[in-house]
């Protein structure tokens, strides 16, 4: 067995050994959602002061505002009944060190059936797990003010999302622990 | 101020107040990540034992492995290091709980351009936030076990996913903290 594999089970037995959370209901019980960066140093739990059952938090490359994150926030309010999200975006992103050209180059030393031109990467397989030859757009940062106005405002325009959400934006600090507002994406995600 | 932002800056005021992580690279320490569900239940530190600056950490409706959870792994993998994967879902997962249709009908309700007829939901806005006339599949769990494994496999089967990284399926029991394996899952993930 792996030891990092180990490692997360050993962790994990600890956990349960003290686990005294098993009642906890299904929505969340403060009624919001993060969605923030998959960054190893983001602890959303730890930055915002969340407890099991509180929020939901949705994170991927970025923290960015995919068709996918609209997916799970429109299933978190619909369903969960949250009614406030945050986008969360940092300092010192991973995703402001390349582009998608960048990402083109490091993949072609693994490709399958892929290739990549002038108009980025392009995915020609078929069958499951395959992107049906459309071009990856990965999302990468130039400036994070801006990446979280931008944000904020493609989950306010999505036509999924009711327009009585408020979505606040923010930048967290890696160098400090404190989150920043960016006060034009608040006033961009006023309900 | 809400009552939600005004606690989480609190929150986060009493964090930063006694951080002494600003010194963390950017790479995952541990050279791992997780992808799993946004559920409020899941504190995925907490139940796999990380710390700031150990591992990625992805989260959306399910934790399933979406062409955005994939993007995200691949980042992960390629410019960040990480050498191993885990897909944890859990018990009593809200994805269980209704269909594609359902999710439909509850949006009829704050439709603003779009409709929604046998073949699931459609939305037929243009411009940002529109997903341009395609069809939402909102990735639905009818068993946790299925979705892990055909999750792994999905991760295993993508042509950006380098065969050399082991991915291992988990699912995690909200009523006593536990991870317990899914076999299939971890031996279709097999590197």
């Amino acid at each position: 067995m792996s030891n990092v594999l180990n490692e997360v089970l050993l962790a994990n037995r600890e956990y349960a050994n003290s686990f005294d959370k098993g009642d906890l209901p299904m929505p969340p019980g403060r009624r919001f959602a993060i969605l923030t960066c998959m960054d190893a140093r983001l602890d959303p739990a730890k930055y915002a002061g969340l407890s099991e059952g509180d929020a939901h938090v949705i994170r991927n490359a970025g923290g960015r505002a995919s068709d996918d994150a609209i997916r799970s926030l429109v299933i978190s309010y619909k369903l969960l009944g949250t009614r406030e999200w945050f986008v969360i975006h940092h300092t010192d992103c991973g995703m402001e060190t390349f582009t998608n050209e960048i990402m083109g180059d490091l993949l072609s030393s693994s490709l399958k059936t892929a290739s990549v031109d002038a108009d980025g990467w392009h995915d020609s397989c078929e069958g499951p797990g395959c992107t049906d030859g459309k071009y990856i757009n990965w999302l990468t940062i130039k400036d994070q003010a801006q990446s979280v106005t931008e944000d904020v405002m493609r989950i306010r325009n999505s036509p999924l999302v009711p327009s009585d959400i408020p979505i606040y934006g923010y930048i967290y600090d890696v160098k400090d622990g404190k989150l920043i507002e960016v006060p034009e994406a608040t006033a961009a995600g006023r309900a």
